[in-house]
């Protein structure tokens, strides 16, 4: 049986259309990843990631199971790959793990940054990894609307819309604003699972609040309803990384 | 006579030919800022920079002279201009300027900032704004070299090979190395003039320092050599940044 490598990795995920290869001729992290791992593997070769990030959304600490037959081990596998795989992708550190290692389902929490570019005009320099908004946001408002979330709740309302899943109970371990308007205001979440789209769901609907167009303490009522269509829009991938996963 | 504007720009410059128009075909920041002017201006349009950046050099605070026949005021121009650029160039702020202002000839100093990822792996979401260097870098010797630059020195081992310029005294108000390795480490070089590369010239310099390839001391008699070859590469354009000029 082949070894499973535990892969950890970042990305620009500009240019990607996300993680997982889903239609024919997209370019995603999975696909790229596979691609170079097939030049370097004696077979088959098998990436499973431990969170699907949406196409746009960056990493620093993505998780991967790299299961493949190779005579290197890990560093140097780790080496070989990152020397095959193009300038906006890289491997951060490669070990072996144990047999059946599943990225995704034994990962007991995420950390994900949402950046956001708070002034009046565009910055160019900026574009590719924060989300700009134009209108002066009210950051003590969204502090205290982000601190009813932290906890053990139904994230039902912030799901992607037509989302199947059932299960939508989730904690937040952290939901925390950093910054001021004028530079770049920095949203951290931390939990034990996020929903497909909750975390720019989360930050789109403080964002509404940091606008004044919805009350810090409306958060409670918002979760309790578990209806998508009361929640903000979802806000753009650019400004999403996936900072750490943890097992 | 057409009135003349100061525009202050920002640029991500990965993706220009530098500012200055030359070949025909090649994108740059001045042809690009003319074309989306001539859309707006009742007449010909003239731009000239405070600072011909190189290709791939980026800019948060470039200052541009543009001189067009309109019947905008300066925000409403500054506005309209910022509409019609794409996300990589971006007005950070438009005034009207007195008749024959010269951006370049009259700017009395320059803040340029150098950005370096000093880390074993290559950083994919730092990959467009910083140099990535391997080794880990002395930073105290780095800061004893650039220290002994301050001040007014004949720069001629600093300007770019084959250069005709034979003026190369410079006044630098500050060399300054901040940062530790594992993360960014940033140089900041303020001066009254530079000549062609020679801040990519002096940052190769210094790097060279930071790998214990030349000494923290050997400035002194690398100045006095004024000769091009005797000093460390040039540093690549990527890491760059012109933040600000002043007035």
């Amino acid at each position: 049986m082949p070894p499973t490598f535990r892969l950890i990795l970042e990305y620009d995920g500009s240019d990607f259309a996300g993680w997982q290869t889903q239609a024919e001729g997209q370019r995603t992290v999975q696909g790229t990843l596979s691609a170079a791992l097939a030049e370097i593997a004696l077979g088959p070769v098998r990436v499973v990631g431990a969170g699907r990030t949406d196409a746009g959304v960056h990493a620093e600490g993505q998780v991967a199971a790299a299961t493949l037959e190779t005579r290197l081990d890990a560093a140097t596998l780790g080496r070989a790959l990152d020397a095959k795989l193009p300038g906006d992708v890289a491997v951060v550190a490669c070990a072996l793990a144990r047999d059946g290692f599943d990225p995704r389902r034994e990962a007991t929490g995420k950390l994900y940054r949402y950046a956001v570019w708070n002034a009046p005009r565009a910055s160019p320099l900026r574009r590719r990894r924060a989300h700009h908004v134009a209108l002066r946001l009210d950051v003590a408002a969204m502090r205290e609307a982000a601190a009813s979330l932290v906890g053990r709740h139904d994230f039902a309302s912030f799901q992607a819309a037509g989302s199947r899943v059932s299960a939508t109970v989730r904690t937040l371990a952290r939901v925390e604003v950093a910054g001021d308007p004028g530079a770049e205001i920095h949203f951290a979440l931390e939990g034990d699972g996020f929903l497909r789209h909750m975390v720019r769901n989360v930050v789109g609907t403080l964002l509404e609040v940091g606008l004044g167009r919805r009350g810090p303490g409306s958060m409670s009522s918002l979760l309790a309803a578990r209806d998508r269509s009361q929640a903000g829009p979802t806000a753009p991938a650019c400004g999403l990384t996936l900072v750490r996963v943890d097992y």
